[in-house]
Formats: structure tokens, C-alpha cells, sequence
């Protein structure tokens, strides 16, 4: 494995976990927002992305062959949860602060797919 | 979702989950074989089979927008670890039944994943 | 391991996986439901159920000798989750069904943690 | 929530990330070494007490009302892989990091179920 790969595979999986932290931060908030009716598919995309990325980062972690798999699957959960809570971000501190995470996991995520 | 997709979709989880336990089966025996020098990889490949196998079956009970990119690193998980317990599937069962199992999951996912 | 030791972990694996998918089932059910309001605490002790019987399966699996410790904390998952289902569960079918699960899944813990 | 506990929470957390990179880590060094006859435990605790300290850390990142229940089971198999480590840590310098990680986590766990 060469530097660069190391270094990436290091800084995804950094990303990965900041992300899974900002999902699960944000689905429990938005679970006691007042409007919780606007944000259903919020708490749905925060779920999985906290999941996708929680394995992600254990193949890291481990070394698996896998991970250039398990960061594609992990770049689109990203994107997905990003795209949800950018839309809620001007309301709620907890999306922005969740969309700027999985951005930077998704643009990660990609650099050690390719 | 059309008939066919949700019995594909409940198919594949129930193959999901009995490529979890083969997988799981298979990595305890491995560690209690005599020639464990030889499974290094099959414990290896069995494990991150079943995480990925966990993670799928979860995302599919959920009905996750995700489920068909998680079968799609699913069918590579299960491919890599089914050519490495065909192998050793003459010397011990376990790796039999494991390759077995991670053969029909591989096209169960390959399935959904279409 | 007694027949009977070896009888009891099997029916708290089945419980727990039966348990995982109902709880998926009541979480994502309940993030479409008109009354959503209401189902807050349902969709948060769903999700921290679920995620505790997808490891405590995986750990009898596996055959981990974790397997009484972790079903000491899945039976408490379990009963957190029935108590708040069963609130619902005469409005909400999904509710209904999780909290039979949980009930069982209690149960067939505690006979293995015992 | 009083500030101690939420402190101890934080600092609990960072332990659970930290034994479960180490044991990730540990884990796939094993299964490299020549002598891994000697380090079947280590393999097979390495692999329960990774999944634990994975799911407590995913429970505390999202305020789950079961931490404490959670870091219960954690500090039992943190106990239970740093026991274990300790044996092979002259040998290996993966084992000693490894067992260092369980045990302040084991201690970290202690702390918040109490």
C-alpha cells in the first residue's frame, strides 16, 4: 500500500466517524423537534447513513479488502443523508452541522473508491 | 414496489441471515481447527462477510432506499468468501455449508441489486 | 453444553433476529404515520432495540461466551420497547407486533442470561 | 444530565472508539503472525469485544437511555480481550496496545454504568 492510500484511508475513516456521530446526534434531536413532521425522511437517511457509515469504518479499521467496496455504498448514503439535511439547515442546527459531516465523509468516501 | 421486487427483496434477506450464521459458524470452527495456519483467510473473509450480511439484512428489514447498493457490496463480500471456503469445503463442513451459503446469497443480492 | 443450554441460546437467537425485524418494521412504520407526534419515544427505543438483538444474535452466533451478558442487556432493551409499544398497540398494528416480539425476545433472554 | 455525567459520557465514548480500532487492529495482526496458534482467544475476543465497544459507541453518540446497560457488557468484554492481550504482549506489540485500550475502557465503561 502506497503513502497516499494510507493517508486517505486514515482521513476516511476520521470522516466516518465524525459522520456517524452527526447522524446519530441529529436523528436524536430531530426526534424531539417540535416540527418533527418535516423532518421523517431526515431521521429515516440519518439512520442508515449512521449504520453505512459505522461499518465502513470498522472495515477501515480492520483492514479489509472490502473498503473500496463498503465506501461506495458509503459515499451514497452520505449524499443522501446530505441532500435531506441541507434542507433543514437554516432551521436546525443539528442538520447543518449533519450535512457538512456526511459532505466531507461522501468526498472521502469517494477519494478512497476510486 | 411490484410483487416480484418485495419477494426478491424477502428472499434475499432470508438469505442474508443464513449467510450471517454460516459465516459466523464458520469463523468460531476455523479458530478451533488444528491446522488453523491454512483458514487464516477464511476467518478473515467470514468475518467481514457477516458484517457486511448483518448490515444488508438490517437495511432490508427497514425497507431502506439503500438496500440495492448494500447488495451490491454484499454479492462481493459473499463471492470473495465463498471462493475461499470452496477450498477447504473437502476438509471441513463448515466451510461447506459457509460456501454453500454465500454462494446463494451472492445471487440473491445480485438479484436486488439488478 | 447441556442440551438443554444449547436449546435455549437457539430460541433466543430465533427471538432476536424475529425481534430485530419487527422493531426495523415498527420504526420505519411509524416514520410514515399521520400521528408521528406521538410516536417519538416508539421510533427511539425501536431503533436502540433493534441494533442490541442484531448483536446479541450475531453473538450467539458465534457461539461468543458474551452470549448471558448481552442477552442481560437485550432483555432490557427488549422490555423498554415493549412497554412503550404496547401503548400504542391498539391504534397501530406494527406496534402490536413489535411489542409480542419484544415480550418474547424478554423472555427468551432472560432464560439464557439465568 | 449533571456535567460530570455528561464528561464521563463523552470520555467514554472516545475509549470505546479507541478499543475498537485496537481490537480491529489486533485482530487482523493475528491473523498474520506465524505463532497464531497461540492467539486463537486473542482472534475470537478481539472480535466480540470490537462489536461491543461499536455498538456502545453508537448508543451513547445517540443519547440512548441504555448507555449505561450497554457500558456494562462493554466493560466485561473489554475485561475479558485485556485479559487475554496481556498474555501475548511481550510478543506483540499489537496485543500490548490492545490490552492497554481494553483496560481504560473497561475503566471508562465502569464509570458511566455506575
Amino acid at each position: 500500500m502506497t503513502a497516499l492510500i494510507a493517508q486517505r484511508m486514515q482521513e476516511c475513516l476520521d470522516a466516518c466517524l465524525r459522520c456517524l456521530k452527526a447522524c446519530e446526534t441529529c436523528a436524536s434531536a430531530c426526534l424531539t423537534e417540535p416540527e418533527i413532521d418535516m423532518l421523517r425522511e431526515c431521521i429515516r437517511l440519518d439512520r442508515d447513513c449512521a449504520d453505512v457509515c459505522a461499518l465502513t469504518a470498522q472495515l477501515l479499521m480492520r483492514g479489509s479488502e472490502l473498503y473500496a467496496h463498503a465506501a461506495r455504498l458509503c459515499a451514497e448514503a452520505c449524499a443522501r443523508c446530505a441532500e435531506e439535511c441541507e434542507q433543514h439547515g437554516r432551521h436546525h442546527q443539528h442538520c447543518q452541522v449533519c450535512a457538512e459531516a456526511c459532505r466531507a465523509c461522501e468526498a472521502a468516501c469517494r477519494a478512497v473508491a476510486a
